[in-house]
């Protein structure tokens, strides 16, 4: 029943800030104990920013609120399957559960590269449409080994 | 020899901003043409962000100083193998084509759950070990139809 309250607002800023061309139909609320600490849209083409993308937004937001880059308590309901980008950032946040409506096919199907990145992610990079190749160089040797011995090194 | 170059700021940046404890050791350049767009070095821990690593600082300030949301005729040099949320930044953001030092093995053995994410992306939601769980909901049916048939809609 909560859980339904959450998710109807992540739909609904989905379609509004759709409606007002903010940019895609996407939204995202983080919740902590019942309270919501943040809400997020898809602000790409309005923003300039290809990583704008709801969650990213929401958790970007909710970091700040409450001075952390760990969201451990706390739960995202997204209005559709989470991106790899946003899906890895919900790792690095370190959130608690995940909540989504609709899918990534149903994303495919509006248009939009989810799958598509889903399928590209497993590859090597040699071998994706965006092709990655290695250049070793000896300062990053030299700062991965730093890092290990770091004795005031912050982890996250 | 110019990528040796990049490959070198983006090594340089690493280092520096780890020993100035911005965060994790890694950096990134995002070129066009031969010339530096924007650099970008991690700042999760020192800006209380988790989105916040190299590849996603470079691509939102690249974007911001060119004013769009592609970068379709610049490529990036990175310090580490991207993880999941910045290989689909990558992807969003339409990079040419991706330049990268260490491995992704290499982070796991510094500390750092790259691999893991990579291991994590591929499985069904529900078996994550951040689960996730589909509920869906009907204004984002609607959602979704809106978009489809919105006229004045900008893909991104």
């Amino acid at each position: 029943m909560t859980d339904d309250i959450h998710m109807g607002r992540a739909a609904k800023l989905a379609l509004e800030m759709m409606r007002s061309n903010k940019g895609g139909p996407f939204g995202a609320v983080i919740v902590r104990n019942g309270e919501v600490i943040a809400e997020g849209w898809n602000e790409v083409t309005s923003s300039n920013d290809p990583t704008a993308h709801a969650e990213i937004v929401a958790i970007r937001a909710a970091c700040k609120r409450l001075g952390t880059w760990v969201l451990t308590d706390c739960d995202i309901y997204t209005s559709c399957e989470p991106c790899p980008m946003c899906l890895g950032a919900i790792y690095w946040a370190r959130l608690r559960r995940m909540y989504y409506a609709n899918t990534r096919e149903e994303a495919a199907a509006a248009g939009f590269d989810d799958a598509f990145i889903y399928d590209e992610i497993p590859l090597k990079p040699e071998a994706r449409k965006i092709p990655g190749a290695k250049l070793s160089h000896p300062d990053m040797q030299r700062a991965f080994e730093e890092w290990i011995k770091k004795p005031d090194k912050i982890r996250y």
